[in-house]
């Protein structure tokens, strides 16, 4: 584009969203690129800020009509640089579309704007008596939208399941800037294709979100909580599946931890460790119970410590005591401290994790001065990794050791985080090219210029 | 095609499936078109049962090259015509891809064929200690593809979801004769497109499901269940948010029959009802839980009793009673003895029930010898509808009292049963024309020469 014809542009984009809804120059370069580069500008052309469905489809009409392409842009907090621009990108924020209409509490949905942060969309459920179980630690950051297209998962997926299962219906804007609008409140509606599906993870590449309608659910009741020691990942597992049955599916949380990270994070001056620090297995287990049914989960646990299946468990019998436990799975600045920077996302069936977790560890210990804990989701089939950041050949070392055995495994190079641009390269380990040769059969029908957050997932 | 084309082509699909494999003449007349039109044989130029994937997309490579669509065909249960044939069709039928896989106890997963019935997936889960949750009448024949292609409901959507919640993967062969296989048995897995998501409920016109990796479930420990009468269908939802919140979700069952409903099943000589006849809405509530629970849903049905919004309530006090209270939801043949055969299937949102049902049955009364009555899963938002079969003006009037009401509401023409050819021209009344024009653009780019299940849907 010519300087000429950029300005004009910018103008017709300030005629459909009003001068203060295009971000530029300065301003615009004092918003960094996203949450994990803080010190790198939004390179983009311009940031514009539409209001509303009407004025987002305006802006993607126009930039069609210019050829110029488009990145969404939520709060901001992915964690696989899915929000990067070019300098000929203009980057659309959802961020003037936060209203968040009444609760309805007897059919328990909630109507949001895109750019509602899940904190706030949590506060409205809330207010009404009610319970959005979406949670991560982005909550006050991650919106609707960036929720919604990354398909989120976070701390109670094992109960709940992930953003997918929250989404009602939505309301979308194809690249051509059509309005595609499925916001029925409905549990069932099987009348065709269900097109929230199109939009739910795919990352903003097939349409940008701009409302959607989200389930709740009642608030939880209580919690028994528990950290408990077992001879190995498969036990834990197992110990998961008969808390599963006995409780009806109400464990809210099951986090394994393996022993190499139980250590790191109660070394002394850092967590108080409940249980002696050399068992081979750790899991936290949560149950969502009235105080009542605190006795049947005792008698559960005393039962598999009989058999064998657990060889020691701690009881939180206090909110503290509960609070402390969390805190050894949670503090992420402990890992910080010991120079373990690098995360990792996978999935791995959990039959086959023992055997993963062992391969890689001896992966990973044969490359110098190369440190790694392993901790994670263990239910919804989720691992963490936290590895050293070493030079590019170690990190590449490191990536080789984690993400190889995958495909073979049947796993996933991302369990809850995404492609983006960063794990582009690794999405052949989990896709074979028959998957990929239909997503883009999908991504040219609804985006035949590849307009839309160009260049990310593939 | 000629004659002389037609035997080639034939023995061409011979040569892939073996003879058997081809059912044509006679043999396949004596099929019935599907489970609605007994006396109706399948009016397909053949009939061809592929033993596997690698089969499969061998016969539709050589439709695809002889330019002859393919209808899939599963138990034939489906209550929406969409297995119906043209005599230039080919019904590519699943009965030989049956096998079911070890249950996988600890991941709680099985691989199921395509053809495998939802009974002997239920007998595998529950041999393994397990469950298989997706259940409905014709459980017996209805197969895995088929409540795939559908996204079945059924008797416990309220507690577990529909069949997409049970599906974490699947393989499907396209139009072209492509084999797209996603059989990961993970829970989380956000690597671009969640491909089974194009599969799940379409019916089959964007791919032919041949296996899939099913999610079970712990098995239920027991139930407390009972019929409710209360002032009205809000009350009713109240009742059922109340337990919701009191029992963390396991509520299991909530029904809600209205009370022509209820006098017409327990008419003297048929159920015994076990509340009075004259109350103006009832409801069946099953909770999952332990017996030691019962004492706190007694508490919660007398704290509602008390507040009035539950005006009467019977406990089933043991598993014939349950059994009996259950009758009266799914005697079917009570309403057939009274010549209430035809059949609706339609969403409301919960908030607009009441005003849904009494405008439709004040239209219904209006509309000579049509008699209606009304029952549903309320909690999904899923009403059934049982009317007179009248002539075909009648008919007409009765469709418009039912159906037209539901795109103002937000509603939807099919809760679960699908469109296929029968609802195809209602589906206006549900979805926008960007939805649908949405809908067009993924069938064209999967199916581009329209080949599957031609003319259903859309
Ligand atoms: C501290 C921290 C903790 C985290 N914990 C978790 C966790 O537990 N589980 C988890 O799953 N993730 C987690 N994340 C990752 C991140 O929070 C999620 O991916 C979140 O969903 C991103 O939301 P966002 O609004 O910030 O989206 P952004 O980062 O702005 O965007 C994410 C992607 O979605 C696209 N996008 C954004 N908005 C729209 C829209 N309206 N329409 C179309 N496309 C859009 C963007 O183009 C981009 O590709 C965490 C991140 C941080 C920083
Ligand atoms: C007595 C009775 C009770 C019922 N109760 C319920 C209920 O409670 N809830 C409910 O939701 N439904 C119910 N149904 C409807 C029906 O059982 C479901 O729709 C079921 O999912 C159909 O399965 P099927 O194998 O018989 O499929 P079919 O009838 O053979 O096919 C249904 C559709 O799916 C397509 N299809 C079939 N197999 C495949 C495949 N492998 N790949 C791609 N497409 C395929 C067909 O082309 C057709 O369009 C009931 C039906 C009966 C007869």
């Amino acid at each position: 584009m010519t300087d000429a014809a950029q300005t004009a542009f910018l103008d017709r984009l300030r005629g459909l969203v009003g001068a203060s809804g295009v971000v530029t120059g300065e301003e615009l370069r004092g918003r960094p690129a996203s949450w994990t580069r803080p010190a790198e500008p939004c390179a983009a052309l311009a940031l514009v800020r539409p209001r509303d469905t009407a004025e987002t489809s305006a802006v993607m009409a126009a930039c069609a009509e210019a050829g110029v392409s488009v990145v969404p842009r939520g709060g901001a907090t992915g964690l696989v640089d899915g929000i990067l621009c070019a300098p000929d990108q203009i980057t659309l924020s959802t961020e003037r579309m936060t209203g968040i209409e009444p609760v309805d509490p007897l059919a328990m949905t909630v109507v949001a704007g895109t750019g509602a942060t899940v904190e706030a969309v949590q506060g409205a459920a809330r207010a009404a008596g009610l319970f959005f179980p979406l949670d991560l630690g982005a909550r006050g950051s991650a919106t609707v939208g960036g929720t919604i297209s990354t398909n989120a998962g976070g701390l109670r997926v094992l109960r709940y399941g992930m953003m997918r299962e929250m989404v009602l219906g939505l309301e979308a804007v194809l690249a051509d800037g059509t309005v595609v609008s499925s916001m029925r409140p409905l549990i069932k509606n099987n009348t065709g294709l269900d097109l929230k599906q199109l939009f739910v993870g795919t990352e903003g590449t097939l349409g940008l979100v701009t409302r959607a309608v989200l389930r709740l659910r009642p608030e939880p009741a209580g919690y028994v909580t528990a950290l408990i020691a077992c001879p190995g990942v498969d036990d834990g597992a197992r110990v998961l599946r008969a808390a599963q049955a006995a409780f009806q599916g109400r464990v809210s949380s099951f986090e394994g931890l393996w022993p190499d990270f139980y250590r790191l994070m109660t070394k002394p001056g850092r967590e108080t460790p409940p249980l002696p620090q050399d068992y081979p297995f750790y899991a936290i287990i949560e149950v969502e119970c009235v105080p009542e049914e605190a006795e049947r989960f005792h008698d559960l646990l005393d039962g598999l410590m009989t058999a064998g299946t657990v060889l020691d468990a701690a009881l939180a019998s206090s909110e503290e005591q509960r609070q402390a436990m969390w805190r050894i799975r949670d503090r992420v600045e402990h890992m910080n401290a010991d120079g373990i920077h690098r995360a990792f996302d996978v999935s791995v069936p959990l039959a086959r994790m023992d055997a993963y977790v062992t391969g890689a560890l001896a992966r990973l210990a044969a490359i110098p001065d190369c440190r790694a804990v392993v901790y994670g989701h263990i239910g919804d089939n989720n691992l963490h990794w936290n590895t050293t950041r070493l030079d590019a050949a170690g990190n590449t070392a490191i990536d080789a050791a984690i993400y190889e055995p995958l495909a073979e495994l049947n796993g996933s190079v991302s369990a809850e985080h995404g492609i983006g641009l960063e794990k582009r390269g690794k999405l052949g380990l989990s896709r074979s090219g028959a998957e990929i040769a239909a997503m883009r059969l999908v991504k040219r029908a609804l985006d035949p210029d590849n307009r839309l957050n160009p260049g990310k997932i593939f």
